[in-house]
């Protein structure tokens, strides 16, 4: 059983400022949840259509059916569990290694599918542009599939932040030098642009080393690529080695 | 002004055997409504809140208001223009270079990003099994970006096609091969596996080339890669040249 007020909470909590006034968030579906529960992450309470989850005390969750985690729920087809959590303190920003910069990147499959990819390749730090999506937003937390758990994640004004690094900022323009015959470094910061209109031209400025991902194919027709593969191809050339 | 009629079928065409009994399908958007006027595909209907596409005759547009368009849109947020296009003839299936095989990929999302993917790498074959995504499905033909114009996809049972082709046959796997130390040929056959089951028993036995995208980092805990983001790291690597 889900009372009203629990329902009223968990639904608020789809948007962000109930999320922050609250500082709760929260994950649907076994694997995401497993993740956060294993990570230094603190449960508010697990709602669940089966008895699993052994690891949690029973006051700290309900055994709901399909009706009730259908209300809480923010997915059309729900899972057979939602836990809300309490939101981390933020962390301050790790000043070193490969850091992945999103200017304004809006959608939240976009998001969570970077923070997934940063964590394949050892990333540990994503800093955003405060007009970047929420990553406790839930469908940002449901397509980062428990990576949310490992990668730390900031908001700040990127003009400032860049302004005052020692690292070196990478970007991709469509005119940059290719990045299969650049040396790309160990450290550094790349700039991963906005779906419609890549990255600002106040940022641009501060990008010292413009890349570009070559077409291949003769028809060469295709204007970009969606933002969450290109970054894939850029981690990719990063992490590989020369 | 849209009638009745063409409102229920351009709202039937959501649904795959509605496309392929009418023989038609639709595009939303300017963007992808213009590559596939610049292309081959033969236009059945523009429908329009705005008087654009100047190349189209007008008995072959009609231009409608906003809550029209949202009748027969597909999208929560209607575009401006939804056209209707007949189904071009199948192609038979390109026989050289990279060709990406796609067993069982479920979400329209992802087989519309690989067709974009393929499209940038200058591959022009796809071939799906019966199982995967239609691509003519609205939502795949949005995600695709106009890619759809350029890119050959059939369907067909992938043991037959896999064990009468030619070409060396890859696949990845999280026991295979480093893709980054490997020798990749120029043609080939690149198969990518269903979103949450990979590659089916019956198709591994086919693949002779087993490779991995290594994982970095010290923590070494995210499962696997989202299917697109695989693909345009494989893709990427094939195309680079060594």
């Amino acid at each position: 059983m889900v009372s009203k007020n629990q329902i009223k909470l968990i639904t608020s909590l789809q948007q962000k400022k109930y999320r922050y006034a609250n500082k709760l968030f929260f994950a649907e579906g076994v694997k995401g949840i497993q993740e956060l529960l294993d990570s230094n992450f603190e449960l508010e309470h697990l709602y669940s259509t089966q008895n699993d989850f052994p690891e949690v005390s029973n006051n700290k969750k309900s055994i709901i059916d399909e009706n009730d985690l259908k209300k809480i729920s923010a997915l059309a087809t729900p899972n057979t569990c939602l836990a809300v959590f309490k939101m981390p303190l933020e962390k301050s920003i790790i000043a070193t290694g490969l850091i992945v910069v999103l200017d304004s990147i809006r959608d939240p499959g976009n998001l969570g599918t970077i923070m997934r990819l940063c964590d394949w390749f050892g990333i540990q730090q994503i800093v955003c542009s405060n007009e970047t999506v929420d990553y406790f937003n839930p469908k940002v937390v449901q397509a980062t599939m428990g990576s949310i758990a490992r990668v730390n994640v900031n908001y700040t004004d990127l003009n400032s932040y860049l302004q005052q690094t020692q690292l070196p900022i990478f970007g991709t323009f469509m005119n940059g030098e290719n990045i299969y015959k650049s040396i790309l470094p160990q450290q550094g910061i790349i700039i991963m642009g906005n779906e419609a209109n890549g990255i600002s031209e106040t940022l641009e400025k501060l990008v010292q080393n413009r890349l570009t991902i070559p077409r291949f194919g003769s028809l060469q027709k295709t204007e970009s690529l969606n933002v969450a593969t290109a970054t894939a191809i850029i981690l990719s050339e990063f992490s590989r080695g020369n």
